[in-house]
């Protein structure tokens, strides 16, 4: 399934297209902003818009597979390969953080806002998508608790309170705030993983966790690139 | 500030409007739900609903605010006076999980997906309830710390990640899924308070926390009522 209604030869106009839509959906809501305003926004007339996009669902659909594609190129695509599954998990959380917390997640946050805005086949290929990321988290969880680096809780409780502490993290971060990306990356970590250390798992210990305060990098800057 | 524009003896009434138009929203979004329709679903003509509400963003209001006060008196009132901080802040996480798995939520899960859509002073006097529920948070954590019982991270990244973790379960909950609301309390609830605990805090040890496995009542059942 690829967004429909659009000429190849009109990537870089479709691109630019999505980016301002995602931008004003993003400041108003979905339902908030009218097909009229994206296309002023665009500089195109209502026909204009037409051209490149069928209807505004499909451009809701369109903009989050985007998003989905950010997504899954800057966080999952990174991580997928790291053989230890609790460096793949801490990596993780540290990428989809700075994913969120950085300018260019606008798309990412209207997946996030308009979960339940999207019907039929498109709502079900993104819920997909996201059910990939789910079973991503839990099946890393699964093999660090075979493994005997975490401790045995449910691994979709433990994938949503990931994805909960992580995600959320758009609600309330702000660029300049007190707070910097990194230091909410390294106290997440810190608590998560702390959280999940079976007692005396190699480099999973209360020690070893206390010494990664806020400001101090920790080893997932060892992951590959 | 209280919700203007009802007469004190339409009480019931006014409740039930709220009630409807919670429901509503909560479906369709507030953009995407019209006077029309709320009046339509509450039997009243659009005239009728203008006796009730002043306007919409007025309706959005008195949702919001009742929302709080169900979270404020389920939550907040029901564990500020527990002495022991960590026992406050374990009792304050299963209380929330449980408001926000239970059907009557709706008004909440509006706090929690309109958060930018009211705007001047409606939106700060919500704003600053919510900005009480961090900080609350917040200084049972330094509580805690300040008692070795837990371990000095950043208050505010372990508030928002309490929060993310407890709020997101709106998101993904099912009444009729694997995991019932008690399971996703014990495991949340478990994994928070082992991220934070001080190591050989008396209560909080790895060993304590390992106990408390998904089914088993935790300590907070001794919370007061």
């Amino acid at each position: 399934m690829t967004p429909g209604g659009r000429r190849p030869d009109d990537g870089d106009r479709y691109k630019a297209i999505l980016e301002t839509a995602a931008r004003l959906i993003c400041e108003r809501g979905y339902e908030g902003t009218s097909m009229q305003e994206i296309a002023a926004a665009c500089r195109l007339t209502k026909a204009g818009l037409y051209h490149y996009i069928q209807n505004k669902e499909q451009l809701l659909f369109a903009i989050m597979s985007y998003g989905m594609d950010l997504f899954e190129g800057q966080v999952l695509a990174k991580v997928r390969d790291i053989a230890d599954p609790v460096e793949r998990l801490r990596s993780c959380m540290r990428r989809n953080i700075e994913l969120v917390t950085h300018g260019a997640a606008k798309e990412v946050i209207i997946i996030l806002h308009e979960h339940a805005t999207l019907t039929g086949e498109a709502r079900e290929y993104i819920d997909q998508r996201k059910k990939q990321y789910v079973r991503f988290i839990e099946s890393a969880f699964s093999e660090a608790v075979k493994q005997g680096q975490m401790r045995p809780l449910d691994p979709t409780i433990v994938a949503f309170s990931f994805l909960g502490m992580v995600l959320w993290v758009y609600k309330w971060f702000k660029p300049d705030g007190r707070l910097t990306a990194e230091q909410i990356i390294n106290g997440m970590v810190d608590l998560f993983f702390a959280g999940l250390a079976a007692p005396g798992a190699a480099g999973s210990s209360s020690a070893t966790v206390l010494s990664l305060v806020p400001g101090v990098p920790t080893a997932a800057g060892s992951e590959k690139p």
